[in-house]
């Protein structure tokens, strides 16, 4: 689903990635990651999606809840885990969203 | 491929989309795109996507390397029919990338 996200400007955090591999545990880790950043306070969405390059684009209120949400314990974990194991490579970008527009048929 | 981007400042497109199920000339047009984008002054790079959902994220330069692509005759003719045919709905947004940092094994 597009995101439901309030007028600009709010914050995006683009991450781009390359799996390894190993599939241990990466579903219910990516699953369960989704789920805890729904009850972060400061959340306003999450948008998905993986061809070779995977993009989860999420949606946050202020840079100060997607900090707070970066260093959430169960997060880091996911996080240290993500780097042994998961990603050969990643990216992530911190963005203000300055505008938007839309279609919907 | 992760884009390869220079150090922030610099501005990110997401353009996340839902298709129809009308797939001609769909293909030829992504293709094209993403071509003239290459050749636009201030493009950076492009990231894209898709399982239900498609996430394509552009990086450009400027704000106003962004307006010139938006207006370009062959790309405004692309948004019409994508309107018309492709898209069943889709949103923009138009984002500064404030910071970034990565992850290579």
């Amino acid at each position: 689903m597009i995101a439901t996200t309030p007028t600009p400007p709010y914050y995006a955090v683009i991450f781009t990635s390359i799996r390894t591999d190993y599939n241990d545990g990466y579903s219910d880790m990516a699953t369960r990651m989704v789920e805890m950043a729904h009850l972060q306070p400061g959340f306003l969405g999450v948008e998905s999606a993986r061809t070779e390059l995977g993009i989860t684009v999420s949606y946050w209120e202020s840079p100060e809840s997607i900090r707070v949400w970066k260093e959430k314990a169960e997060h880091l974990i996911a996080q240290q885990i993500g780097r042994e194991r998961w990603y050969e490579s990643y990216k992530i970008r911190v963005c203000k969203v300055e505008r938007d527009y839309g279609f919907e048929l």
